[in-house]
């Protein structure tokens, strides 16, 4: 406790800055104290064209963030005047993007701050200015000298999923699957579930990647060859996973109440249950990292960003999941 | 109107006769008037082991039906005495159940019932009596010597989903898929919505197969190759058809409010959302047939059959949408 988030300021260009002022202007009586490390100028301009009376102040390190929360928004100076406008990204803009993401991992490993929020950046615009990895998880996992790859989860009230591939195209998402990769999202799943969720048993089900879960090899042999081989060496290392289940009806409000995550075999098994119960709401939380890391369930949003209109539904929860699991993982220290 | 449903008997070891003597239980006096294609024996049997006061009247055509409705369930005999018991299927039933549904084709066809309402089959135990379709729908379309192979449609409140390919292996749906069977599914979904649920002007949403539908070609080529061309000829054919859309933000409260029913490219895309927000209560219609079929979307539950557990929102839900298509197409003549 007594930490504070550090949210990164993603790319510049899309909604990352609006809706976290819209975040502090709604609710900085009730939400976990964060620092917004960005270019303290470049928001107080967007502040401005937005019509928000929301005071921006500068802070030199992240101790002064939560003095500060209650009547400003603290914003630690990423070094760099930002060129980007709303819906027009600036490749020069690359250095303080992947700065803002290097200063945050080194402010949670030095125990600075609680844990990371970090704002969607644009990759496109980051390999032009040379970026070389495939994504923002990547990055931070390589800043971070994880060993093992992180694993995604999603989280909306009453349901979090992990898909197992994620950006792949369906008849390659097939291909790749294979029990390696369900027993290590499953292992780094369930241990996350008991040290960041606070779960005693967690209980994991597994969803088929064939209608009907391939009844029995006749809807195909997925089940049969790579699931439940996976299932078998998760159960052997202890872990109560149960599957492989008919994806179809593992969703439903009953069906979500008797297990804790549920392992999908492809990006939109995962997501179309998600965000479907709740579109605005929905957090990304990257399991398997040596801190804690969420973020929104959107990307830049470039067609509406400077707009006003942009939504923080799910900043704003990524900020409450990223406080609470930062809590209980400290506790257990 | 002045026609009762027909109610097939189904698998008489599932839940399909218990579903009936509860719907009748608890709503004969707001519930569309139906008749059961049964043995009355065995219903009477089945009623009395599950201790449910429901009087069965057996009656000699549809035309008695509603008038005895309102005091009895209805039962026109099947013509043969049925050997299962819950939960335990007879081949030798196979003629019965059968023979059901071909009562039921003959009278909706000879305009004395309003619409069939199909309680739900084992194709295994008919398989091994010699039936040679590949499933109840398609029974129906040949006994209705329908042209055009029927569409699946899946009804809940405020969704309507059709699934393009439905019960293939994940990867041979993909094969599978192609502008054709995209084009024809939604040209009879188009046709059903305006005159079958009254919709002036029906909106088609077609989802993408791959993550983020494809991201213009780098998650998967089939958006392109086979969903635009789908896409480009429906609205050639004047029908409005919005897509391919990302599958994952197509579900959602506000995003299913923009269209009147969502194509889908596989099993699971279609049933996923269904079942997620109203597992026990939605619908299978039959789309591109003479007549209205709806149908309960569940199977025979063999394993709760008899006990008087299982719940009838699925078929209830079934029984009010045949009655309501019904009376629009009818109206419509």
């Amino acid at each position: 406790m007594g930490l504070p988030l550090a949210v990164t300021m993603g790319e510049p260009a899309g909604i990352g800055g609006e809706i976290a002022l819209r975040a502090w202007l709604e609710h900085c009586r009730d939400l976990p104290g964060f620092y917004l490390i960005d270019d303290p100028d470049r928001l107080i301009r967007l502040a401005g064209r937005l019509g928000w009376p929301i005071p921006i102040r500068t802070i030199k390190n992240p101790a002064e963030a939560l003095t500060v929360f209650g009547d400003a928004l603290p914003v630690l100076p990423v070094g760099r005047q930002i060129r980007g406008e709303p819906g027009r990204p600036e490749p020069e803009d690359a250095p303080a993007i992947l700065g803002a993401i290097e200063a945050a991992v080194n402010d949670v490993l030095g125990r600075r701050a609680a844990a990371i929020v970090t704002n969607p950046i644009h990759k496109e615009s980051l390999y032009r200015a040379g970026f070389r990895h495939p994504g923002h998880t990547e990055y931070l996992a390589e800043l971070a000298r994880s060993d093992e790859p992180p694993v995604m989860m999603l989280v909306c009230p009453g349901l979090r999923t992990v898909p197992i591939t994620i950006h792949l195209a369906l008849r390659h998402a097939i291909e790749a699957l294979s029990a390696v990769a369900i027993v290590q999202a499953g292992r780094v799943t369930e241990q996350a579930l008991r040290r960041d969720f606070g779960i005693i048993a967690p209980v994991l089900a597994v969803a088929g990647l064939n209608p009907h879960a391939g009844e029995a090899g006749s809807l195909g042999r997925e089940e049969i060859d790579i699931i439940e081989p996976a299932l078998a060496q998760l159960r052997a290392g202890g872990i109560d996973a149960r599957g492989p289940l008919p994806p179809d009806t593992m969703f439903h409000a009953r069906a979500r109440e008797s297990y804790d995550a549920a392992l999908c075999m492809y990006h939109d098994q995962a997501l179309i249950p998600i965000k479907t119960i709740d579109f605005p709401g929905g957090v990304n939380v990257t399991l398997g990292l040596p801190f804690v890391r969420t973020s929104p369930e959107h990307g830049t949003a470039f067609p509406i960003a400077g707009r006003g209109e942009a939504r923080a539904d799910s900043f704003i929860a990524a900020l409450r999941l990223a406080a609470d699991m930062a809590a209980r993982r400290s506790a257990d220290r």
